[in-house]
């Protein structure tokens, strides 16, 4: 049987959420009060003074490595490793500016590893930010032959009047969304075995994902007030949107146009676990209390397609779309 | 045929040193050059300003996680992965003060996770530093069953007054060492190979690393001035030394003991490759301008044995290593 959900293809958010949940209960300390609340919890940020923090996040690629492997391509996998974690700091209205890589092997291959580490400087370019320190572990017997893991860090600088906590979002804001390159780096597990070796599509799950610190940087230097929320569409799909303030939802009347690789997998999945899993061809969304027209010519400029999507709603916790895969019917997403 | 070097068990350090040297250069940056030169590579220090700079490091703990998923004991891995970190921002002259884990799994099992949890919950207490973030990320078909892997990032607040390059160490300097707990992280696909299963010796290859924070920062918050160099002894051995400043070298007479797990591996490894993996007793050693009394002291009332050991010398890149394991016959210790 095919899976048909994130869970069938071996992944159990629920059961992740709840893990997660523990252990912010048992690693609390009285120290962690002076962190600074930073939106979504995408980031966390450790204050150096009143005005300014260091915004720290870890992420990786998921399985999206072993596509990369079976395709013999790792020259991108590390701009999709930068990707994740730069995205992420960007929504507490960070800077990135340094990465640091974990990279594990059964057995160090030049080639290889010389193209994961292009990957990720070519990210970190994109990014703005510098590769200033990293681990090689060559870990024979947990790794199968060519297998590998890698694991990045960034490290933002985030200034008070720049800091995003959601706090700021109102029902009526706009709703902008940046699109994406197509699937980025999640829900690989599930789109994988759906769209299977030998597939036409299949090179498409290697696209990488795409980095939006260049507009994002760019709007909040000039304009901090502009901006009042940003999220990532990364693992858990547009419910990502919820991450910002659980008392607020949204209704999205205009979404952007779904990538051909999405329709292909809803094919064989249902559209309301689409939606909760991958980011259906919207990468980042930016909240904002104007228009939202200066958000959508700036990313212009900067080479990223964006338009008014939706707005801010009073329902809580709940997404509507509408106009998207099913357009016949809207679709209900709600947080967890 | 039982391995007898590293890389006979799967572990070539030279070609992952060749592959960080290639790294380093494609990944340089204008922007490098302002970060502050911190002794030996063990952390990169990023400056928030002219007195300030952040200290940023990432570790894994090798192989010792299959050592742990064997003994069905995950509960101290964590404080490894931690201790790994923490010693190596210690060397850059900061203070650890946050902590984020990357965690990959298989399938995500509940009281792995929450003894893994445990532990590194454990060594950020130990070590003063506090969990803010992580990844936990399920990979089906890349890690085999209950197979893991897990890489830390430590963050350290140095002062310019704090920050350790290596540049004051001079020929005469007295080395202090502080004792290990036996093989701590490092060389351990080696060790497990020779201390196999069912050897009575085999569980003590998981005592948790021990973690240096708290004589260390007494150390350096009441008199910077009186420590001239740190290092972590950790994959590479005793040539961790020779990271503080290649002119130099050291002449080792009074080591501190060798540690039983050491002797038994010894049997079938020769005596310079087991200083050139292990920490053969010797977890940390400090480099002081004076008669190293004063830390010797601090470490004893913070419950680490510590004793001096020898000398820093004008021999550059070499270490002598005298009443060691062959105590008849000094053992000469080389620099790449």
């Amino acid at each position: 049987m095919e899976p048909k959900t994130y869970s069938q293809a071996g992944v159990n958010i629920a059961k992740a959420e709840a893990f997660v949940d523990r252990l912010k209960k048992i690693s609390r300390r009285p120290a962690h009060d002076k962190l600074w609340p930073a939106a979504g919890g995408y980031a966390s940020v450790y204050p150096l003074d009143a005005s300014h923090g260091v915004a720290l996040t870890t992420d990786g690629v998921g399985t999206k490595l072993l596509v990369a492997l079976e395709q013999n391509k790792l020259d991108t996998i590390g701009i999709d490793l930068v990707a994740m974690c730069a995205n992420d700091l960007l929504c507490a209205g960070a800077r990135p500016v340094a990465f640091l890589d974990y990279y594990a092997i059964g057995k160090l291959e030049d080639a290889d590893a010389d193209q994961l580490i292009a990957g990720i400087v070519s990210g970190c370019d994109q990014a703005g930010m510098i590769l200033i320190g990293g681990e090689t572990a060559e870990m024979p017997d947990l790794y199968q032959e060519r297998h590998f893991d890698v694991a990045g860090f960034a490290v933002g600088l985030v200034s008070r009047v720049r800091l995003l906590t959601g706090e700021l979002l109102r029902p009526g804001q706009t709703l902008v969304g940046i699109a994406s390159s197509g699937i980025h780096s999640n829900g690989l597990s599930l789109a994988r075995k759906i769209i299977q070796p030998g597939d036409a599509s299949r090179a498409q799950l290697l696209v990488p994902t795409l980095i939006y610190c260049q507009p994002i940087n760019y709007l909040l230097d000039r304009n901090p007030d502009l901006i009042q929320g940003l999220a990532h569409i990364t693992g858990g799909g547009w419910r990502n949107l919820l991450r910002l303030n659980s008392r607020l939802g949204f209704h999205i009347d205009n979404p952007l146009p779904v990538p051909g690789i999405f329709k292909q997998i809803a094919e064989q999945v249902e559209s309301r676990e689409m939606y909760e899993t991958f980011n259906m061809g919207m990468g980042f969304a930016v909240i904002t209390a104007d228009d939202g027209e200066t958000i959508v010519k700036v990313c212009a400029e900067h080479g990223f397609q964006a338009q008014v999507i939706g707005r801010v709603t009073d329902a809580a916790n709940q997404i509507i779309v509408e106009g998207g895969l099913n357009s016949k019917s809207p679709i209900l997403l709600e947080g967890k």
